[in-house]
């Protein structure tokens, strides 16, 4: 069991920061101690193993990622990342924990899948992971297993309102889901855009020759997510279950989780750094097929609407609770399978090495805290997703899972640059970030340092998470 | 300097509880360890001056009531708690930390009216103490005074829409200090009813022959706050000033600080535990003079009208941010001023003893959880007015104000069981709390343990503040 | 050619009320004379074949029932008003013309259904009558018949958000033919509830035994219309087409179409007497299998949850345009084939013969005004669908279609009372009214008068609407 | 006794329109009659005195301005229309009603004023006039004269948030004004704009050299009219009295208006052609001292901020009733007494000539239907000021005060054109309309025809005004 101290850092978390040394032992946080490490005479620094000097830094709780989508298959492709690449590239960026998602489409088995998609993941992950359930088509069986699911410290189910005949559950069916979140204490997580509409635009573009890129921002208007976002809120509203909406990106949408909120519902909502930085204009509309790169859903929304301001504020006024990337990464080759017909190309933007960096620069630019900062990344995710206090913390007891940042560092985004994740291109080429992720432990172990990845596949385990530790 | 070790206590905080020790040297906390206490090999226990077992127990930063008046005057008589009385009495209830105001009446001069309260409150205090200042009838000298007194630790300026002639500002007077808030940095605090308005159906009322104690209640609807808070809501959006609303009782006045946040405004809100418990049905009501007691202002709501419920969901949905007690003491003599004319009777109510303990009856109820307890009675109040690092947070380097509160304990309010306040009466007789304070830490000192008082006046020292550390 | 001549009146319109005599030259209004009808010394009242003398009555446009279900094929059965026993006993209640619902359900042919509704009612009707026409599953074909019928006076199409296999459009469905509206300018009128929600709460709470006539109202809650409402105003909001939603019953969908009119969209809501004066504890939850009488959907709403206040209000405010009856007749042997499943039980309540005096009595009673009564039962309903000039205005070249209303009449509603329309109870038995239907005209015949029933089967015509005139 | 015939026109009113003839005998409408004016065999074009051929043109009650100042003093000197000018002006635009303002300032007594308002309007009006009553700092002889007021037919108040010490009443004045106001029926209008955070704005201003016009605008944001507007809607939900907003101008006090509608309460609000087709940065702004010729309060709206579409949006919506000009006009020579103060500029727009044809270019340009606009400038102000049925109608009996209006006609707006205010600039110049006043009659008699003035000073009388006949 090796000892590490952390010494001459800032230590930040939701609330504030205050000048403290961190003592791990073996794979746990052992103690927060005064700057010098020196208790009632003794110096605790001497007795370590190893020292990091983290002065003039921030030492934070490793960033969660609490939605990731590895090796996922989609439209006859997968996801480009393994779950090896893909935590590998997630500890380089910071994040020690992702909450990745087993898939049961329409017509297989829950558990089948579930146990399908522990052996993908076992033994090849850098980090720890955890498993949210995603959930099809909902039938008895899936209500049954939504029970099994939460003893295995799977406690956070996904619906899906979009997809039909894949993915989708019709408005009876997530009311039986969400009958048995509200019983068993499991959180809905809802992808939250109307379907059946998107379906029909999508065909009527398409046979109209709209077929660029473009037209994929175009085929998911925002007044689509807002319906499906009030729908499944008042579905909440009488089950009485608690909802989180994934990737939000309309600013419509985040009014109605206001609402719902201000009203006393225990309803969440995640947004994603593509919705805080890039927009239908700029990335889907660039000329020829470039903007297939930035395909993803909700889809990046119009600049001249306004959305992206109002996510920033969203994050402020706490009526978004966290940022997530939805990783789900493809390759241009992957992507060119929706050349000439936009509702072809697999969606999905790689991001889960940027999303701390890529929050820290709202630090920098004064649209969030410092605090704030790490809330969103690692602190609320712990608690939305039941891992607060072995996660999202730097406590006594609680797992080693720390980043040094440098505040003065400098991460240059691109190909060639900072990435490790496996695509043929960066969705954030030429993102610059006034800040830098120096050092990267998870549970104890040093995994990123010096510009060194010292990791390995397989020291990641699997999380057992309780039930959600953000509910009112 | 004596050591002090917490052993075997939650440590909870509020984003979630860790089993751990709590370390203190001398005036402050030093580390927060493992249970046990033994960091790489060596049992920190063993070496400290006293041990106090918290096994079984919650352990927190003291409380911050961020609303007192001790011997204010009013009316023509004074708050009967002085600062010794009132922050004994706060020690007892596990309140380490007040934040009383400084008053400076129309017509009077701010600075010198400071020094005034300085002098009153000093070495008298059990507890340390900081000050806001009470700004009437706002002037140029005012708006000098608000950037001395910021350099002097008084980071909060109240003002009042209601009370003419003696405390009242003019819109254009608040606007001036909004604008003097918005540049310094400050925070501006809200009695927030229209005072124009009030006065005129007090004189009808009394006209009338209505002059029992419920009529204060009438004398001041619903609509009357709400009026006033949305006033200050648009003068601080056309100032971009932060505010904060105090002893918001109305769920009309909720609902517009709610939209002024959900618009992105620093718009804050505290409640008092008398709006959270007590009605104008049933105290202001009661028969004869003896409604009396619960005169306070804003006043008691209507029961039928349905606000108490939602300042409790309020404070879940962070609406509201915290909970001060506008602690104002008269007692049945200095009352009786009103016989015959509610409006002579002196206004407030006493509870600074309770408030942790009345607050955490909500966590028994399931109204709000264990960490929501400890955000609102301490961390918010410290982050909010300048205090976090030092107050607020068990953490290396903050100040040693502890409370050990015993889940398993019981606390009978009332005279002649726990009231310490310089009161006749109690405002909170008969209310049973299923928890008790055991042990009250003050800067490392223990000032109250085994039902026993072990401070002293003059251990409290005047906290000066930094701006609010709650700004987004 | 009759001549006639209505004397002595108060001639009432939307906006105000005049005493004027009112000339009547065969079919049409001739001309608003001053009372006396002597005009530029001519005295007109000596060349008439008829004087019908209205001292100190109303003389209004003849009612507009813009909502009725003869014959409607429901669940095996039939509504059991046929065009000629419900027409008739509209005459009877001051309506002169009626709007019901050409019926094309899932897999027919919608033209061939326009058609056969057509034969059933031709040579029928006692009084004019128009068609609306539903479509189910939404189809191309359905789309091509939009233009066919609004060329042929059906200007107005209903969908359906439940009733799945049978009525109801899937959303992308819905979508294309608001598309179509907005380019054709029809009318979208939608039934607003998810059927999805409904289907799977009336399985539960069947297989639960509760199949009483009260769970009818349990398994469709205000959320499910609510949301509905919102969805049809998102998909209007997108297509700008406008939309009228049917028998609104809930106080949260009118807030959905208070929000959405505020917004500047064309967004219209009807209610039906039934949600102004019953309710789901009073008329619902009926002892035994009594309940059955009132089962409708939307359903009669909770007492308790606060509806019914919300509906007069929005009335008064104009958030709901105008009142229809939704007359959908059932015999009780009818209904009894819901004995032991209250989801097989015929939906629908017969109110076509009170609609005039049951609003009638919201004037006397102070909810609306004299005025606002006109146009909730005449003038709205004609602007909404196209027929204002010709019908629901009593000026030179409109329809003689007229009532004479008398307030210092009484009507008692109930069988072997007032009651005409085929039906073996009464769904208003006991109901009192402050006024009374005198005299009724339609196209300038005399269809009622003194306590009989002038008219005749095949006086009616089909009446070919414009597009609605109430669009902004 | 004149008897007249207007024949083949298009009569208009609020809900809809038909072809009718209309007969005129003396000062009355004697009937409206079938084109071609024969009736049961007798032609009544034959004895008329006079025949208005009216063929392809528009039949519309008289427009009626509800909000006018003739000859109103303001900041030492005089609004430079006299009741003689103005109304000629008025009649000139197809305007045959105004309602004026007495004017108590504070200090004076209210009946005394009144009085002396009377004696400067007989015998000039060219058409007809009441009178609205201004309360200025109300006192209890300000209770009782109200009483007296509105038994002489002057049913509405105006109050003044604003102008302290000369018009100004204290929110606890305004109360008792509206007390009474709910008890006898009165309707209180109010000048919403909170005039202590304005006047201190306005000292910075100055003070800060910051002297051109457009800072008149600067001066006044619109967060100052929507607080204020929301303190007289809780002022008025307090004491059950009914509201109306003169000049509304911001869309955020449009929203406060919408709210308390939907919320059921009596709450009414006007707009002024200005608000509607003018803007601070193109007219205020204009260079050197031009902005002056636009100085009015509420202040023209910024257009970046986009208030204009929303005004022509509530117009639609009916979330603003009625549009009246606030006609206050200034020549230039008095206009500079602001020059290097634009605080001393007369607040002042002329519109009383233009407001029909300035609206009526809305229904050229598809904002508002040609019911809405007879709606917003005749009837409803007619209803809301208890004069319908002798003004704002064309009925048996109702004052014969008509205008024929050619939609292929074409104003040029501007001096030397159609300009007979006394002004000597315009506030209009340049201003083009699709349509023409023709024909104005007031009470039976021509006062303007084939561009002539045939009118004359002192045909106006004073109208006796009933209580509101728009409330619910």
């Amino acid at each position: 069991m090796t000892t590490t101290l952390i010494t001459g850092g800032t230590v930040v978390n939701s609330t504030g920061r205050v000048l403290a040394d961190v003592l791990i032992d073996g794979e746990q946080i052992a103690a927060i101690l005064p700057p010098g490490s020196v208790l009632l005479g003794t110096d605790l620094s001497a007795s370590v193993d190893q020292v990091i000097d983290a002065t003039g830094k921030y030492v934070i709780p490793g960033g969660i990622d609490a939605h990731t989508h590895m090796e996922m298959p989609f439209g006859g492709t997968f996801a480009s990342d393994t779950f090896e690449t893909g935590t590998t590239a997630a500890a380089w960026g910071g994040t020690t924990t992702i909450v990745d998602f087993a898939v049961q489409y329409a017509g297989e088995d829950p558990l089948t899948q579930y146990e399908a998609w522990h052996a993908k993941a076992a033994g090849k992950c850098a980090i720890d992971y955890g498993f949210h359930q995603i959930l099809s088509d909902v039938q008895p069986a899936s209500l049954q297993a939504m029970d099994e699911l939460v003893a295995e410290g799977v406690t956070s189910f996904k619906l899906f309102m979009a997809y039909k005949n894949v993915l989708l559950s019709e408005d009876g069916q997530i009311l039986t889901a969400m009958q048995k979140a509200a019983d068993n204490g499991a959180l809905i997580m809802m992808h939250a855009e109307n379907g059946s509409w998107i379906d029909t635009v999508v065909q009527q573009l398409v046979a109209d020759g709209k077929t660029d890129p473009l037209y994929h921002g175009i085929s998911r208007p925002w007044q689509a997510e807002e319906e499906a976002t009030h729908r499944a809120i008042m579905l909440a509203d009488y089950t009485k279950a608690p909802l989180y909406v994934v990737h939000v990106s309309a600013k419509q949408a985040v009014a109605q989780i206001a609402a719902a909120r201000d009203n006393g519902q225990n309803v969440f909502g995640e947004t994603c750094p593509q919705y805080l930085y890039l927009t239908l204009e700029d990335q889907l509309g660039a000329p020829g097929f470039e903007g297939a790169k930035w395909v993803c859903s909700t889809p990046l929304r119009s600049k001249a609407e306004g959305h992206q301001d109002h996510m920033w504020q969203a994050l402020r006024t706490n009526d978004l609770q966290l940022v997530s990337t939805d990783h789900c990464p493809f390759c241009m080759n992957q992507k060119q399978m929706g050349l000439g017909d936009f509702s072809k190309i697999p969606n999905g933007i790689g991001s889960v090495e940027h999303r701390v960096d890529l929050l820290y620069q709202g630090v920098v630019t004064g649209q969030i805290s410092l605090e704030r900062w790490v809330e969103l990344i690692a602190v609320t995710p712990a608690r939305m997703f039941g891992m607060y206090g072995t996660k999202g913390v730097l406590a006594p007891g609680a797992d080693a899972d720390v980043v040094v940042y440098d505040p003065n560092g400098h991460t240059s985004i691109g190909l060639g640059k900072t990435h490790h994740m496996n695509m043929d291109y960066s969705a954030w080429e030429g993102f610059e970030i006034d800040g830098h992720v120096d050092t990267v432990l998870s549970r104890g172990s040093v995994v990123v340092d010096g510009g060194q990845f010292l990791g390995r596949a397989g020291h990641g385990r699997f999380v057992k998470r309780d039930l959600s530790q953000y509910l009112v």
